[in-house]
């Protein structure tokens, strides 16, 4: 057995992450040091203002507020960096990779919108760079693609990896609170933020689909060019209409092959109430991933949080202590696997929930039905809720059709005098 | 970049996931290889007679009934074994460590039964054994334990870890199915062997936690000397009362931190609905692991059959490539973390499910419910199910009680003339 060296690590930022990331050294220390077969220290820890640090879990003597201290100290090996959103993050991860500083990150921004210039300047400096929280806090979602599943071929990832817009519909859907009612609660749980823009409108989820292509398709998509629905406009009666025909309603965030190409979007769909996806609820994130070898798996865990998202960093941390210890000269960047045409972006064909509002005459179904048939849109189902009301609900739910056809069968049908409204428009997830 | 030299490897054994093994290497050849960096090369194959592989997706010419073929050949860098059962591959598994070849297994019999002198065996060598397929198949559990959450302090590993007694417990409840029609159908299905005892007894799943113990808590646990009750005695009227109260009954793989001992069991329990363990379906498999960062953790996935299984055996063997590649010298044995006593396998503490059959009578409920109390054992609800008849079912879910203070209400419950039979008792998991 070679005698190891103790590791010595750099923090950048000293939020909840950074924190937990220190609590979870004080409260594993000996078994994370057993396992690492060497000690670890956290050198120095990057804050805007040291004298607010005085009394937290480290010694008052760590906190700096001049970056250099971590990024030129040539005995940090490992810069971490928690701070979170995208500058001065990713200048600060640039310039410890220019040192030949490992990087670990929690930092989805970052990664999501500047990883591939990162990745390359890692292989160039040959230091590595890990960012396994940066996508569903503490399951190892990178680390099963990247390792566990490197064998396969990956056909499909469809995740729920966005905690506070899952807490909202699951409030919504089990004690029929109403979007906003959902929404204050998670405020106050402190599963949604102040300004929960980011999380509702699917951005946050953009972001970690973006990074999840890169890592199992080697393609790189600009997250806002990733095709996003958010949950605003669910209601609790959309929700209630789908728990009767045996569904639930989630924000997915999907990638699947599709021939060469990729289909890349975010949009709240039906999930069957029988797919493991349908049982995740609150705050927790699922990975469900369909590989050419493995069939169906699925992760499952917190998404978010100080101690789940600090094991993820951890998880990073100790690879890297041993990159470091076996002088592991890994490849950060992932090349386009299978032929993909980076870029090429749409929405596939999918199984569609529809509602239409309309006026409860004879021959309305039929006119409707008609339309949809002419369009090749073929049905899997229709059902009429209420009679006798003026307006009425009308469900359909489509077998598998292109966008372009539904969407001229919609045009259609909205010019018909017995059609009120289109009222909703979500995707259904296959049972598979 | 180093310029890598092609990994060789050899198999013992051309099975199911033999044969897996080598569809997913033609599959996804070329993806493997740029995983790898370099080629990949089966170079003979172990079975007892080469003559039956004449037409298979390999060359014959690969096929040999000497093992010495391949466990002497110096350019074979990797054994996998895939033979199953304990001997000969015990046997052939020590001789490859000793001639300095690193192992790759999925015999969870091989590794439950003889782990530690293999591992100790691989350290003396200097080379690396691994078997993520000997439990969950496809679903990278030993991945996640020694290396995911590494930083973390397990807590508690609940699996469904038979593929078998899911599929066949989770007929009877969604058809209504007896035990034995359940069965037949999984046989005639392929997912009960013709002689199903290893199965339904509950003997399979143990020794797979058995080996998850070893993994995440360092002790060494005997897979015969763990409590193990099968599913035969479970009924479809069981399954029936347990819907009607709110429970899945699913076939628990339960190891669980308790002081500074372990409570490890086998045994059929009722889970709540809302529990992610409860919506694992037929033949599918899921580990549900606390750690003490990461929290809740599942992984969900299939169990077994020859590409999942195959899937996780080309992780391991990419992973050791890796090893070769970068000379990385691994320590195999996994010491004994945070100080339990091995050995010390107990029940622990448990939420109960006890069916009672009546004489439906006045008064029979508080003699009964008497006798828990002056046990110490605390009921968490009561339900009575048909009335009038002479002889009806009595339901109590305890809370938390000790296994020897349950014993002994329920030895006083059997002398009272009223009690009929204590027809079922079932563990209940918790709700988190």
């Amino acid at each position: 057995m070679k005698q190891l060296k103790n590791i010595v690590v750099g923090l950048l930022g000293f939020g909840n992450v950074g924190k937990g990331f220190a609590a979870v050294l004080e409260k594993n220390k000996a078994h994370i040091e057993s396992t690492l077969g060497c000690g670890i220290t956290i050198k120095k820890i990057l804050v805007r203002n040291p004298d607010k640090y005085k009394d937290t879990i480290v010694p008052a003597s760590l906190f700096t507020s001049n970056a250099e201290e971590i990024l030129a100290d040539p005995e940090i090996q490992i810069v971490i960096e928690l701070i979170g959103g995208v500058q001065p993050a990713c200048d600060y991860i640039s310039k410890a990779l220019q040192q030949g500083k490992h990087v670990v990150t929690a930092n989805k921004a970052v990664i999501a919108l500047h990883g591939k210039e990162l990745f390359e300047l890692a292989d160039k400096h040959k230091v590595s760079i890990r960012y396994e929280a940066s996508v569903g806090g503490g399951i190892p979602i990178i680390a099963s693609l990247t390792k566990s599943l490197a064998a396969n071929e990956i056909e499909e990832i469809v995740g729920i990896i966005n905690g506070t817009t899952n807490y909202i519909l699951t409030r919504m859907d089990q004690e029929g609170m109403s979007f906003q009612e959902a929404l204050a609660e998670a405020q106050e749980k402190g599963f949604a933020e102040a300004d929960p823009t980011s999380d509702i409108e699917g951005e946050d989820a953009a972001y970690k689909l973006s990074i999840l292509t890169h890592v199992a398709f080697g393609v790189d998509i600009n997250p806002r060019e990733i095709p996003c629905v958010g949950i605003k406009q669910i209601s609790e009666r959309e929700i209630d209409f789908a728990r009767q025909l045996g569904y639930k309603i989630k924000l997915l965030a999907t990638v699947r092959k599709n021939g060469g190409s990729l289909d890349v979007h975010v949009h709240p769909a039906l999930v069957p109430v029988e797919h493991p996806l349908a049982a995740v609820n609150n705050e927790f994130n699922a990975l469900y991933v369909k590989g050419n070898a493995v069939g169906q798996l699925m992760l499952y865990g917190k998404g978010a949080g100080p101690l789940p998202t600090a094991s993820a960093v951890w998880s990073d941390v100790l690879e890297m202590a041993k990159v470091i210890q076996n002088q592991i000269e890994e490849t950060n960047t992932i090349k386009v696997k299978n032929g993909f045409k980076p870029g090429h972006i749409s929405s596939g064909s999918n199984a569609y929930y529809i509602r239409l509002q309309v006026t409860d005459r004879p021959g309305v179904l039929g006119k409707i039905a008609t339309s949809f048939g002419r369009n090749n849109v073929s049905l899997e189902s229709v059902v009429q809720r209420g009679r006798g009301g003026k307006s009425v609900p009308l469900i359909f739910i489509t077998h598998e059709a292109e966008w372009d056809k539904l969407e001229a069968a919609l045009n259609e049908i909205k010019q018909l005098d017995t059609v009120e409204e289109v009222a909703s428009i979500l995707m259904v997830q296959s049972r598979s």
